[in-house]
């Protein structure tokens, strides 16, 4: 009988080359193929989400897989977890229908980018905050939170290369954003966490905003600046892709109710 | 002309072997020496205000050098940081007086304890909190903290070997605490942190008082049986030693002004 069986994933993505499983590369989707292979007794897909970057992190990735292994749940918990690597950890299992897709049937994601704007960083946060040194104006950054909210066309912030081509069509860059907030860390002087919601992200998206609003923190763009590159639907204009390691994937959602902002509305 | 700079040092211990110089084995004394040694033209020593094993974090470590080079003090703040891998950072350096020693003067120590109780822990945080799976009863281990106050015999808590022979002589294990607590983490379930403030710490001390205080914590020892843990001063009924990566050495205290809790009292 096959059995479709969805994870939710944490991953520390320090040490591998993203998500997308890779001939001769470490990356997330690999490691787990590999281990549930040896568990479920033959060969294993893993369909995630979506992607991540190399140095991305994720709280909360979700991927499914089908089998006809007739192993307990908590096989694919403890038992995996008990040979994966500590960087990489299942938090839940669970038997889903066979037809649940976990990258078609996602509804919105939600992003977090940690960054710090002091002058040294501290060791211990230096792979899980960005460091972008220099002030960063906070007022001048939520100026430009209003005009991501709802939907646009974000070429302006979609990395060079590789669109989804399966997301060619349809949508183009056109995207919708639910919720996004940038705050200061409780109790912590310099460090900031932006966290944004949508229905879905362009590659680079994020790291592309956070690199822009960083050039509005410093006061180099200002926030009417900000909206025209979003209007202007070209790449060229916005600033540098910031740094993988601030990233964390941190939720998705399946179920209408749980989106954030959206749920006060329905 | 001869000069002493005092360094004030944060560092993420995980890929280095403790404090201290070794043959054949990276540790931040070592790395750190290595590069001023280049920086000052002449072989440099520098002297830390203690040892800290492998593994163990520091955000405000302290340590002095002698040296005649007439750089100025930047040239070992962003000259040395520069030179050194982004697990060490100098964040401050300061002239002082040829006869300060880092650890002869040195009157206090803060060190944190981070640590995880529950079930599966979070990639992203493995290297920084301990994993100590299981029941946590918070209000049980605050019990036990009055009586770690003040001046004690925590031969019960000492690790095996290595005492520093200097530190044989006069005080024995007797170590003076002016300040312990115990709480979670502002909005993390599970997730908690130990700190305690002392005159000095013998080695292993800190971590085997969170072993013992995790019996405590877990149910297995009351506050009374680690009162008298305490008293007995025997290493065999103290619980194990808590690992290395939840311990931060924090601060270093030089003016008695500045240390928690005795500064109410003067």
């Amino acid at each position: 009988m096959e059995r479709n069986i969805r994870l939710v994933i944490a991953f520390d993505g320090t040490a591998y080359s993203g998500w997308q499983r890779q001939q001769n590369a470490p990356t997330i989707q690999g490691t787990v193929e590999e281990k549930l292979t040896v568990l479920c007794g033959h060969q294993v897909h893993i369909h995630g989400a979506g992607r991540t970057d190399a140095g991305v992190h994720a709280l909360g990735m979700v991927a499914h897989f089908h089998t006809t292994a007739m192993r307990p749940l908590s096989t694919f918990t403890r038992g995996l977890n008990s040979m994966l690597p500590h960087d990489i950890r299942i938090l839940d299992a669970s038997e889903v229908p066979l037809d649940f897709h976990s990258r078609y049937q996602a509804l919105a994601k939600t992003y977090r980018y940690d960054f710090f704007t002091g002058d040294i960083m501290q060791p211990t946060r230096r792979l899980y905050e960005a460091h972008l040194p220099g002030p960063f104006a906070l007022d001048s950054c939520r100026k430009c939170l209003p005009f991501l909210m709802g939907s646009h066309d974000f070429a302006s912030f979609e990395g060079a290369g590789s669109r989804d081509p399966l997301q060619k069509i349809g949508r183009g860059a056109v995207r919708t954003i639910f919720q996004t907030d940038c705050r200061p860390k409780a109790g912590k002087p310099d460090h900031w966490s932006f966290s944004i919601t949508g229905d879905g992200f362009l590659r680079h998206m994020v790291r592309n905003l956070i690199g822009t609003l960083r050039q509005v923190g410093l006061g180099k763009t200002s926030p009417d600046d900000f909206a025209a590159i979003l209007t202007a639907c070209d790449r060229h204009l916005a600033g540098p892709t910031a740094p993988a390691c601030g990233l964390f994937l941190e939720q998705i959602y399946y179920n209408r109710q749980n989106i954030p902002v959206l749920q006060d509305k329905t």
